[in-house]
């Protein structure tokens, strides 16, 4: 009997050992590892704060700083620091002086990152000031936990439970965003339940903002511009109707009564069927207004979504411009008009959306989706870095050379209340948070950015990994360049030369180039954007065309318009280009197009190869994983090709080059494809 | 109206000329086009014989020889050219000369087909005799239309319909077997039906033996060896029972009274549950010698199948060998056993079945299956030429060096009564008649092998090309190649080096290495032919296994049980062999099965690439279906590879050499799939 408790005791241990190995990738980026009490005993870390957000950055450094004494101290008049912090050398060890208390919170993950990534602190110094001064997500999460265009499991809001039960993970979520500089979060989908803001409702957000406090992050919600009517039983939601007025007013109040560093409110009106105040003949700024209004007392913000088209004869992708650019100057100063990266909708690749700069007195923010809508789920390992840093980059010209998306909207060339940035999570219940261990990194890759669009998609690549999963040189270098080429690749198998929305209806995960409903908007039509026909395919937005050129500054109009100016990896967004028309590689469109399409497959194959050849760097759970995810990649990469291939040479009527690999599907049968996806989880 | 009339008589015209332009295979290789009225009078076709089949010859020469003046003579004295013919110059032209009126048809068509190739006939002369005597289809077709491991449609033979209504597919298809010179077809499957045996069906079979008749063809049947007492009523079958023996006698009189030229039977019996003599303690010589003594006066054959094999300990590969050669010099002279060309059953590669040459005083004949049970069924390309030859070619060392299994098999080496070679149909109701394009080729071959074995692969599909699709020497010389390639390449992508019968089960189309039913008979699982471990892989059938090599003459004895000297395309087969045996490439034996599987694959995408080009050459019907079957060869050559990779990989645990294309599959989907195929159509 002895024996075979032993042998069970024995059997126990072994199982708890190798259970507390399994890695799920819940740990995301932060592996610190807890410090010795010998470790402990041999520095000491000190702060004459007792803010709750300053204790929580000693508490951290407490538990994992290893190296040389530290002292935390606020400087309230060290303003140019923002949000952020100085780290510089004392007579004890290093000194982290901050403004604020979250500078000293953000200065110990620092400090705590590059002890992991072996940094030498012997003459250590920098300084570290935030771009934005709001670095938002926004989570697209419904009340009933699915989550729109969500791929990583239902909503981490469990709100049935709240105010009650506190899951640990709102707790885990709020440390991970602070980590890399997160300071604001926009709870529900923009296509908001009106019950957001119930009392019951705003009781359990309460909770959740009790608990973000501390990691200096600050909660915003969504709302539903009929919210008054809906929810207050006003006979309507006009926003110069003063008991709509007196509605928002009071229910602001309740807001920050509850939860005194409330953000703001994200409002998505009059656009895909949400109500607005052109319901009742207004413009966006009388209804942005009439909240900025109301919010104003508390300092709170409204964020304006310019994500907004009507199925006109007017090109989709001028319409943001054309409703917002009269508005200018008309919006009050905590009123921000949050613009997507592009003018259509975050495809895997635009151009920047016109919009930006457009309007000289109205403060703007991007918006990006860190959640991959367009770019294969959570299925596809796509880094976005480059994308973000691409848009980012972007001259607008709007005052003058070097008037980057970037600097447009991060206050530097026009003073701003608060400069901000946003992006749609691809974070969920899941295990390892995002679905794919590699969205890990986009959500990373945002928040580094949102702190510091100077950083390159290497530098952010670079640390993810090293923090992530391995610190060799061999690793690092190789799946770094993998996470760098992979957004080129998913523009390559899915859309090259840009080609855009030729998604599958509704859920945008495969191809359907051939999409047509009868009763669909022509505006979420794949024909709408492709125009393919037997002389040519893309959209003409020249001045021959829909003019959208037209919207942007010079010199762009110019290069844009030209087709023999204009960036090849546009120029099916402003062109439609004969099927023979020579390409500056020689070959003629028909096979450059066939030439993207197979290169995008023969790249997602070495992506399996390399990932393959990562066995040994990594434990064998998230390997196996990932490995699993690239072969759907690899197999949905040959669709792509085959699907878009075969359904445009219908038009070309060319054969596809036979240098190139042939197709294994039938376009026949590809066209009856439907998957059972929703557009939310 | 007038012009409305007008217009639809153009539109009807325009849609019969597409209409006849169709070409959905059905022609296969005889495209004979009719000759002018000028071309009739520019030459003379004679005949002295009133031969129903000499005036079938006359028929087609009159309706397509364009050349030089013809004469048809039957020379009874010129026995040596059997079933064959002379052609030699005359003062008139040419003078075709046959034994045998069929020998005028046998060279009607060769002057036909020699036409459509161009052959200039102006001192033309050549001697053609069959190296078999009878040259034989055998049909696994029910009685129910169903067709036993059959993927060409249902049954030619509507047995409903029959013998009232006559399809004028049984002509067309007497004229095609007799074109390439086959002249017997068994109707019937070998798990025969005792129903084919009653009058009701025999009245219907000899409705078909008077069509084939003028072609030359006389009709077999597989008889079920219980047909006494299932359909005449007796207490056993017993073939020692007088009573027995007595039905059987009256039965066959009766099938020779309705069919005088009838050629015999073909029994499965003790094999894969039928019924046989072994049921009453009889031999296989008691059970054929009975039938064979009854059918004797009529000059008709049994064909005894040697395919036996029971779920015993013993090799099942060397079961065959076991039973039948004690049984040597007991059969009559009118008996000949039917021996399948490998010894466990028409895998992609075996070495020759060890008892060809074994039985020194019984007639033997060779057993091809030419649909293509283990060859991806009639998806894939497979041209089996190449696969004949290997085993007609293979020398048996039986009668000293040179004693190949065709010659051992055609007299050339043992006189016999009647030499013969079966190959089991691929033909049904399609109206390509062989489901792929391609599988026209494998009828085509097996009846020029049949008719000469000496021909070559190439040669045969060179002719089969230039018949079937184009005479355009770019076409037929870039075809060929693929053709002569492709049964290699089959052998790669689902069992290199000696692997086999590791199939799905029952259906045998996809990979199922891992297949395993608790309920099922061992010598039916994947396991028991791979016998894959921590180890190795492959059946040892060495002297230190099960010593099937025993069985073989020597040297072939010592090369095949000599680990270094067994070729290393039959390995597997002969031994088990350790992952990391050096193969003479240098590589691992892991690494060598990870290269085969994925050349295998690469060659059917080349195959894909290879046909793309040909559509010049080819109308489009015929193009796009073959097109359309490659790209399933392509997906399954993946599958096939992933499936046994991954599987393999489980005990090998090594990596797959990384200079290799990843897998797309998982091993636990793909153990999943369960296709819903039956083993017949």
């Amino acid at each position: 009997m002895l024996l075979l408790r032993l042998r069970l005791i024995v059997l126990y241990l072994c199982f708890s050992i190798v259970n507390s190995h399994a890695e799920d990738g819940r740990k995301l980026w932060l592996r610190y590892i807890k410090v010795s009490d010998q470790q402990a005993l041999n520095r000491t870390i000190k702060t004459t704060s007792n803010h709750p957000v300053a204790q929580q950055a000693k508490q951290e450094l407490d538990n994992y700083w290893k190296s040389t004494n530290l002292q935390l101290t606020i400087n309230r008049k060290a303003t140019n620091l923002k949000d952020g912090f100085r780290i510089q050398q004392n007579k004890n060890g290093l000194e982290l002086i901050a403004q604020h208390a979250v500078g000293l919170l953000y200065g110990a993950y620092h400090l705590l990152n590059e002890q992991e990534l072996g940094r030498d602190f012997s003459s250590y110094q920098i300084e570290e000031i935030p771009s934005f001064d709001i670095r938002i997500l926004n989570h697209w999460d419904n009340l009933d936990r699915t989550v729109e265009r969500g791929y990583a499991g239902y909503s981490l809001w469990k709100w049935e439970e709240l105010p009650i039960q506190i899951s640990p993970r709102y707790e885990e979520y709020a440390r991970a965003n602070a980590s890399i500089g997160i300071n604001a979060t926009v709870l529900n989908n923009v296509n908001a339940s009106p019950q957001i803001l119930s009392s019951e409702y705003l009781n359990k957000v309460k909770v959740l903002a009790d608990i973000f406090r501390k990691y200096g992050i600050k909660v915003y919600l969504s709302v539903n511009f009929s919210s008054p009517k809906v929810i207050g039983g006003l006979k309507d939601s006009d926003p110069l109707n003063k008991d709509v007025q007196h509605w928002w007013k009071h229910k602001i109040k309740e807001v920050y009564q509850l939860i005194p560093d409330f953000g703001g409110f994200l409002v998505k009106a009059n656009s895909e069927g949400q109500p607005g105040p052109q319901d009742y003949g207004r413009t966006h700024a009388d209804g942005a207004n009439m909240l900025a209004d109301e919010m104003k007392p508390y300092g709170g913000m409204i964020m304006w979504r310019a994500f907004v088209y009507n199925p006109t004869k007017e090109d989709r992708a001028k319409q943001a411009y054309q409703e917002f650019v009269p508005l200018d100057n008309q919006f009050r100063d905590n009123v921000i008009v949050q613009i997507k990266n592009g003018p259509v909708d975050f495809q895997p690749r635009e151009p920047f959306t016109s919009l930006f700069g457009a309007m000289k007195n109205t403060a703007q923010m991007i918006e990006f989706q860190i959640t991959q809508e367009y770019l294969g789920f959570s299925n596809h390992l796509v880094y976005l870095a480059p994308l973000f840093k691409e848009t980012l980059d972007s001259d607008t010209y709007a005052d003058g050379v070097g008037s980057t998306v970037a600097k447009i909207t991060d206050g530097t060339l026009r003073k701003v209340q608060k400069s901000a940035i946003a992006g749609v999570a691809n974070i969920g219940e899941d295990r390892n948070w995002t679905g794919h261990h590699f969205g890990q990194a986009n959500w990373y890759a945002f928040g580094r950015l949102a702190w510091n669009h100077q950083l390159s998609s290497e530098e952010i690549a670079d640390e993810w990994l090293r923090l992530t999963f391995s610190k060799e040189k061999e690793f690092v270098h190789t799946m770094s360049k993998l996470m760098i080429d992979s957004r080129e690749t998913v523009v390559n198998y899915m859309m090259p030369m840009g080609l855009h929305h030729i998604f599958a209806f509704d859920h945008h995960y495969g191809p359907e180039p051939w999409g047509d409903r009868p009763s669909g908007r022509a505006d979420w039509m794949p024909w709408y954007y492709h125009n393919a026909n037997v002389n040519g395919i893309g959209f003409n937005r020249t001045i021959s065309g829909s003019n959208a050129v037209g919207q942007y500054n010079e010199p762009l109009r110019t290069i844009y318009n030209n087709i023999d100016s204009c960036p090849e990896n546009l120029l099916l967004w402003f062109h439609h280009v004969s099927w023979n028309h020579k390409m500056k590689s020689q070959r003629t469109l028909w096979d450059e197009l066939c030439f993207y399409y197979d290169q995008g497959v023969q790249e997602v194959r070495e992506f399996q190869r390399t990932w393959d050849q990562m066995e040994k760097y990594v434990d064998a759970e998230r390997f196996n994983a990932v490995q699993s995810k690239l072969k759907i990649q690899s197999k949905d990469a040959v669709w792509w090709k085959d699907a878009c291939l075969l359904y445009f040479q219908t038009f070309s009527r060319q054969p596809i080059p036979y240098s190139i690999e042939r197709p294994i599907h039938e376009l026949e049968e590809m066209k009856k494809i439907k998957l059972p996806l929703k557009h939310h989880n």
